[in-house]
């Protein structure tokens, strides 16, 4: 089978990007689209994030071959209820949540009978909402599929060859090790930073406007994950809690023991850290996975 | 007084595009510049940083009304007694290092009869040596000068108009304040980037290919920041001990009350923080302090 038409449930920069690349690639597949906010399915027809803005989750699934669930990991198990009526017996019902075995449990759950398979596209910004998408948010990144035990292997193939067809590489993983994996590259960095963020605001003997006027000095890149999606990182961090806490426990103490370094003041210690590290950005810039110029390509002014 | 002539010690990232900011600007200025290193000196003198590179610091600073040391904050004791011979008795000796009590003492130490007045241009990239320098750098970013008790107010008349005529825009304050302030916004993050950038090359059931591939999900943004100059960090953290560690502290309460808030899913207090942090972002932007643009305006393939 291959994938010719696509539901979007749920319209903000996930959702909206997946519509926008298969507009823009010219990919010959029909979409249509629900959000559970009006403002947004009207925002969304507007931008034409899909062909059509159903009113309703039952009418958007209608004979879809693909579902994908693009709302917070907390409101997988309500979208999943709301499609179930409307849902094609053939339909293949996917998400793109940052956690993947409770996303899996939920829909199992409200689905059944479906044929669900799991999926996390490693993309986004600090944006959301239905202006936040757009059609190559997806290109070169890795969307990591976590097919459940006896998963039918050609709609496997299907739903891998969609996100090979979005411009993204395809990885399968079981949701467990998805879950480990993204803890530490994803879910304790956007804990970290929001938590400085917190800390920096909430001091005494520092200003809020020092802290903004002098940010250029690290902290402003923190300040742009913290501006992530309120809702879905505490869907986040609530349903992918036994690897967050696992790896947040690993951090703090390899931090403990930075503290120490700078205490008892071993400078190198702090070299032979800060020289590992060096390493490791090298590798992401050359895999493609970040854009190599100084500052991240950041306009300086002049 | 203005400054007519400039000495540059030190011609990486930061001296360097104080060299090239003079000759972009057009300001009636001659610089000359020293490195202690012979290929930063031959490579500075190919790209042009300053007018001169010179064989000896007491060359470089001969008769300068100004005197830059653009060196690790633990490299400034030895770089002031290096220019000490040449001095002439009007120059202003300033500096460019990140932590400002320590690095007073130290320039104290080595030239008492000299005008010092220590200074903190809060910009920079996460790459250093004589190729990282450009001429826009410190445009619209601020410039923190913190003059000793008893300081010339013509010299820091003159070391503001100075870095105000390079783009900069000028703040004094007090060197512990100073220490303080960027201790959480400059300081922290980056002890905190190098720290789980390490953690996270270190896992066993995690692996080095899998961090890197995913670290679209956040963690690149933190590996930018830990590819910074590791003797320049090293240095800061030396230097700035007890700020960093009181700050340090604060953070990691805070951490440990977001740990307990995962492990007893108390939602409410996720979502709050998560809230809170928006505002600061959209304040650093509207101050002119990040790109606005979604990823810090990375480009995204196609």
């Amino acid at each position: 089978m291959s994938v010719r038409s696509v539901a979007i449930i749920g319209l903000g920069l996930l959702g909206g990007s997946i519509g926008l690349a298969i507009g823009a690639r010219g990919l010959p597949i029909t979409t249509t689209g629900w959000d559970r906010d009006p403002a947004v399915r009207a925002r969304a027809a507007q931008r034409g994030l899909v062909a059509t803005v159903c009113d309703t989750a039952e009418a958007a699934v209608s004979g879809a071959d693909l579902v994908i669930l693009c709302v917070p990991v907390g409101a997988m198990g309500d979208a999943a209820r709301a499609i179930a009526p409307g849902l094609a017996p053939h339909a293949i019902v996917s998400d793109v949540g940052s956690s993947k075995a409770a996303v899996a449990d939920a829909l199992s759950q409200a689905l059944p009978d479906a044929c669900i398979i799991p999926a996390h596209p490693v993309a986004g910004t600090e944006q959301s909402g239905p202006d936040a998408g757009f059609a190559t948010l997806f290109a070169g990144r890795w969307c990591i599929i976590t097919p459940p035990e006896g998963c039918d292997a050609g709609a496997l193939q299907a739903l891998s060859e969609f996100w090979t067809a979005l411009g993204s590489k395809v990885e399968l993983m079981d949701a467990g090790h998805h879950d480990l994996v993204l803890a530490v590259t994803s879910h304790i960095p956007h804990l970290i930073a929001y938590t400085i963020v917190g800390t920096a605001s909430d001091l005494e003997d520092v200003t809020q406007g020092e802290v903004i006027k002098y940010s250029a000095g690290g902290f402003r890149d923190f300040t742009r994950i913290a501006a992530s999606d309120p809702v879905m990182w505490r869907d986040v961090f609530l349903s992918n809690k036994g690897a967050v806490l696992e790896m947040l426990g690993r951090f703090t103490e390899d931090l403990t023991a930075m503290q120490r370094a700078i205490r008892s003041a071993d400078g190198e210690a702090l070299f032979d850290l800060f020289t590992r590290t060096r390493a490791i950005r090298r590798a992401v810039i050359e895999q493609g996975q970040d854009d190599g110029r100084p500052d991240f390509g950041r306009e300086h002014g002049d």
